[in-house]
């Protein structure tokens, strides 16, 4: 594969190597196992053996450059947001991740971009912290695409897109939290099927919620994984806002009309998966995104890009670079 | 629009005009409003506001001649299928139900084919209805795709699927029993979100469950909703059946393998999206259906196939009726 023209990748993940011991319920916390691997526990539950790419900039920077990737995002690991704890817990827990976020970051600081967490539940206290990481050197911002109950449309996560998009911070929507059931609890279905249908749900309810009508077109807002199953089926929901009382009027233009507005990233594997997005969300919001360096994240990041025989050298050039620099805020400025 | 060349339509849902009062916990019941007009019932909550396209068979053929459509599936509506009810109640209301399909398609026995319901809760008396209604006239059978926790993997469901297959007779897999949530409760989540992802998780269980390495190609099974989301994920469950212990090794195969062992339909509205579908599944697994009379549906049927650019003509054909009549085993037969 030819890797010669560099690729941003804004879907990656970092788990610190280790924090100070927190005094919360499922508090998490690291067992080191070697030097290299961890697991990453909550209480006496363990959730996921992790590697130094985690944590470490140097094996971080060694995959990049085998991979021709020259800047990561690197976002929190969202099963660490905290929404579901109190506030004052999640915002402290937030500090402590993003002020080691910047510590992981910065033996690279041109091509490692942290990304912050913050206490959505809480929309002062997540604005507050999404302020002090850009001023201590946060490039943006990545969230869960809900708070319990609370979608995307919620007024207090409204609120904090405003904020976000009035401060030039570009927004990372994750998913997380999906539903668990037995037939959702094996092979991954929470991944595998759970992702793409929390991430459609929430840009159905960014769309039908208003939000896009409200909140101004300086919010520059990217999904993961290609936006979750929402490009696949902006027909049937133009057809039930056409059609149905139930949906019609909620937004005030046909939600197609909305395609433009936001950004996904390119982790879809496939490059008939990537066609309907570069074709649906068009050629100028699809970025990059690997997953990295999760096992089920893409290598080499922008592999599926870098191979798609539809798309002329121009077209990739955007996918790979040139629509991140956008996303990212830093068009013109060279780097940042 | 050109609706010269006729399409056979496999997705389409009846209601009867009336049935004899049904003595179980909720039972359905239809309260007729005007001649064209009655709401669907389940005992004293309302379910859903009908017309007479559902039952009235010159109502269908005239909507069926001016959308160019020569043949319909006639399929039960999903709400009726009673699997949570006991299993002798739902084979009563299957019996009920099917022998009133037979009414409702036989003005017109060579364009109206019912397919029928059966008590997918109970293995033995759902081979025994479907053996009966094949007996009785139906040219298949619905079913939905999961019963309570059991997806398409149980070894009762599979079963079933495995003698459809010996009777050759052609299965259409709809989602239904979805999920509910406050975010999912709103703007009708259940159906834009949540029955893609049902039946996405579906074909999951069926290739990750081995149902596929077990039951024969003789098996034609048809889902609903052009699959749901699973064309668009296929590459990552690829990768993660190539990745994760926990995927790794539950089919033969990996995943994409069996693309081309299942039929979809095309009522995604958009070309984009049939186009992932023809792309992925393949142009001899695609069929026109339209979820008629419904208003999430597509009118006329098929639009979004006659309309397809990138279809040239053999293609165009074969989605429009000659899968269809692979699917249906009519090959060879002129009609039925």
């Amino acid at each position: 594969m030819d890797l010669a023209e560099p690729a941003i990748d804004v879907h990656t993940h970092y788990v610190p190597g280790g924090w100070p011991q927190l005094d919360c319920a499922d508090a998490p916390w690291l067992r080191v196992e070697t030097e290299s691997e961890a697991m990453l526990m909550f209480g006496t539950q363990e959730f996921r053996r992790i590697q130094s790419t985690c944590w470490d900039a140097e094996h971080r920077l060694a995959d990049m450059d085998a991979d021709g990737v020259s800047v990561q995002v690197v976002s929190p690991t969202p099963a660490l947001f905290g929404y579901h704890r109190p506030a004052a817990e999640a915002a402290r827990l937030a500090r402590i991740f993003n002020d080691l976020a910047l510590e992981i970051c910065a033996p690279a600081p041109q091509r490692l971009l942290p990304f912050c967490q913050v206490p959505l539940q809480d929309t002062d206290a997540a604005c507050t912290e999404l302020e002090r990481c850009l001023a201590a050197g946060h490039a943006g911002v990545e969230i869960g695409n809900h708070v319990g109950d609370r979608d995307l449309d919620d007024a207090g996560i409204a609120t904090f897109l405003q904020h976000a998009a009035s401060l030039a911070a570009p927004v990372f929507v994750h998913p997380w939290d999906m539903p668990s059931s037995p037939r959702l609890d094996r092979w991954m279905g929470q991944w595998l099927t759970g992702m793409p249908a929390e991430t459609h749900l929430s840009i159905l309810a960014l769309i039908l919620g208003g939000v896009l009508d409200k909140v101004g077109e300086d919010l520059r807002i990217c999904f993961a994984h290609g936006g979750g199953s929402f490009a696949l089926w902006v027909g049937r929901l133009d057809n039930a806002w056409r059609e149905r009382n139930d949906v019609l009027g909620t937004s005030q233009h046909e939600p197609s009309h909305y395609l433009g507005r936001f950004y996904v990233d390119s982790v879809v594997f496939d490059e008939r998966a990537l066609r309907l997005l570069v074709d649906t969300v068009g050629v100028e919001r699809v970025l990059v995104g690997s997953d990295y360096p999760y096992p089920l994240g893409e290598r080499p990041a922008g592999a599926v890009v870098r191979r798609s025989t539809f798309l002329d050298a121009a077209e990739r050039g955007k996918i790979l670079h040139g629509n991140a620099e956008t996303f990212l805020g830093r068009t013109g400025e060279g780097s940042r």
